[in-house]
C-alpha cells in the first residue's frame, strides 16, 4: 500500500485539533529529544494549534557537559525555530542526584536483607533509563497541570508494537499522534514535512547509554523490522487472540521464519504495556 | 446485594496468584501508606503468595519530622508484622529537594516568557501531590524491575470511578486487586480479614496536605458517595455510552438529584484516567 504523506498529515492534524478541543485544553506539552519522532510530533502539533501554545521540553544533565554543544540540543533548537513553538530546557541533574542518593540507601538496606539482593545493587543501564523516562514524564505532567495542557506522546508504531518504550515513562501521555506510523513511515512523513535532513539521517537511539542505537538493541534495521511487523499485521497475528483465532494463528506461525517468531514473541510479551492494569472483577 | 466477604477474599487471592504466575514474576511490590486500602491490598497479597515475596514500601520525608513517631508509620508496621511481608522505608526528601530546585528554575524561566505564567509559579498542593505520587511510582517500579516483581495497585472502586487518583502516579501499576470494591466494601472486607481497628477507623486521606481528608475533597461521606455510585451503576449510566444508550441516559439523568449529576460529571471527566491514551489511527 502506498503511503500518502499528504493524507496522513491531514488526518493527524485533525486528530490533534479534535483532542485539544474536546478536552478544553490550553495547549500541548511534549518532550523534544532532538530525535526524529519528537521532531515530527512537534511539527504536527505546531500545524494543528497555535505554535505558541505548544511547549517543547528538552531535558539534559548539566554534569554530562555543556548541553549547548550537544548535537541533539542543536537539532531540537532547529525544530523550535522552524515551527515557532515554545522551548524549555530542563536540567534534571538535581533530581537524578537526589534519586541516586535515595536509591543507594534503599539498595544498601535491601542488600542487608537478603543475599539474593546483593547483585541487584549494580543498577543496570536499562533500569536507570526507565527511571529517567519516568522522571521526565512527571516533569512534563507538572508543566501540563500548571498550564492546563495535554501531554503529547512521540512513540511510533514499531516501538509501540515491540514494547520499545518505558511503561509509565515515555509511554505515559494523553494522546499519541504518530503511534500508528511505522518508523519507516515516520521517515516518509518527516521528509514530506521538511524536517531537517540531519535529524532524519541521525541513527535512532533511546539515549539510554552513550553510543547505544535502537537497531543494535533490536538486532536488525528498522526497514527489516517494519517488513516483519507489516507481515504479521497482514496475517492478523497479534496479541488480540481468542479461542477461534488461536487455531489460525498456530497455522500461520508455522510459516514464520525464526526472526519473525522472535518479533512475534516481543509483541506478545509487551502486551501489558499497551493495556490498562488488570482489575480483579468482583460483581 | 449482600457482600460476601469470604467469596470476595477467595476471588481476589486467586486473581493475584494467577497474575503473578502468568507473568512469571518473582514477587510483588506495593506502597504501604498506613491507610486502609493499601493495608487490605497487602494483606490479600500476603495470602496469595509467599509473604516474604511481598515488598511493602513506606515513603516518608525526613524533613517533616521523625517518621517513627508517625501514626501512619506505626499502622503500616503493624500490618507488616501481622502479615509477615517485607518492609522497606524510603526517605524521598533528597528527590523532592532536587525536584524543587529543578522546577523552581523552570518556573522562573517560564515566568519570564509570559505574563500569564506568573501566577503559575505558586504551585498548588494538588500539583505537588501529583508529582509526589509519580515519584513514588518511579521508585516502586525501580524496585520491581530490580527484583523481577509486579507493582500492585491499591485503588478502590469509589476512587477509580471518580478519578480520585493521580494519572500515571498511584494509577500506574501492573494489577489492581481491590479496584472493583467500593470504599464501603473495602471496610467490610478489612473487618473480615481482621485489619487492625485503628486502620479501619482512620479518616481516609490522600495525604496531599496536613489535615486533608478525602471526604472533605468529595464534599460527602463515602457511604453517601457509594450509594450514588451504585445507583448510577444500576441505571447503567456510565462513560461507555454510544448513540443508542445516550437516549436512555438522557431520560435517566432527568430523574437524578443535583448531587448525583455532580458525581456523574466527575465520572465522565475522569474517563481519560481509565483508558489508554488515544492513538491517531491511520490505516
Amino acid at each position: 500500500m502506498l503511503f500518502d504523506s499528504k493524507l496522513v498529515e491531514k488526518k493527524i492534524i485533525e486528530f490533534i485539533r479534535e483532542i485539544v478541543k474536546n478536552s478544553s485544553s490550553e495547549g500541548i506539552v511534549l518532550g523534544l529529544s532532538g530525535g526524529i519522532d519528537s521532531a515530527l510530533a512537534a511539527a504536527l502539533c505546531s500545524k494543528a494549534i497555535d505554535p505558541e501554545k505548544v511547549n517543547a521540553v528538552f531535558f539534559y544533565e548539566s554534569e554530562a557537559g555543556k548541553f549547548e554543544d550537544n548535537t541533539d540540543f542543536k537539532d531540537a533548537s532547529e525544530i523550535v525555530k522552524k515551527t515557532g513553538i515554545v522551548f524549555t530546557t530542563i536540567d534534571i541533574t538535581p533530581i537524578m542526584n537526589g534519586l541516586s542518593s535515595t536509591l543507594k540507601t534503599v539498595w544498601m538496606s535491601e542488600t542487608k536483607k537478603s543475599e539474593k539482593n546483593q547483585n541487584i545493587f549494580e543498577q543496570s543501564q536499562i533500569s536507570l533509563g526507565n527511571i529517567k523516562a519516568r522522571i521526565r514524564m512527571a516533569i512534563l505532567y507538572n508543566i501540563a497541570n500548571q498550564t492546563g495542557s495535554l501531554v503529547c506522546g512521540t512513540k511510533n508504531k514499531s516501538e509501540y508494537l515491540t514494547g520499545y518504550f518505558t511503561k509509565y515513562g515515555d509511554g505515559a501521555v494523553d494522546f499519541e499522534p504518530i503511534a500508528d506510523l511505522y518508523k519507516t513511515e515516520v521517515w516518509e512523513l518527516s521528509k514530506h514535512l521538511e524536517i531537517p535532513k540531519n535529524i532524519i539521517n541521525k541513527k535512532p537511539t533511546a539515549g539510554f547509554s552513550p553510543g547505544q542505537t535502537d537497531e543494535d538493541d533490536l538486532g536488525m534495521s528498522y526497514e527489516k523490522l517494519d517488513t516483519i511487523l507489516k507481515k504479521l499485521e497482514n496475517k492478523k497475528i497479534n496479541e488480540e487472540t481468542n479461542e477461534e483465532t488461536n487455531k489460525a494463528n498456530k497455522a500461520n506461525e508455522e510459516t514464520l521464519t525464526e526472526k519473525e517468531i522472535e518479533i512475534l514473541k516481543k509483541i506478545k510479551s509487551a502486551e501489558h504495556k499497551r493495556k490498562m492494569p488488570s482489575i480483579c472483577k468482583i460483581n
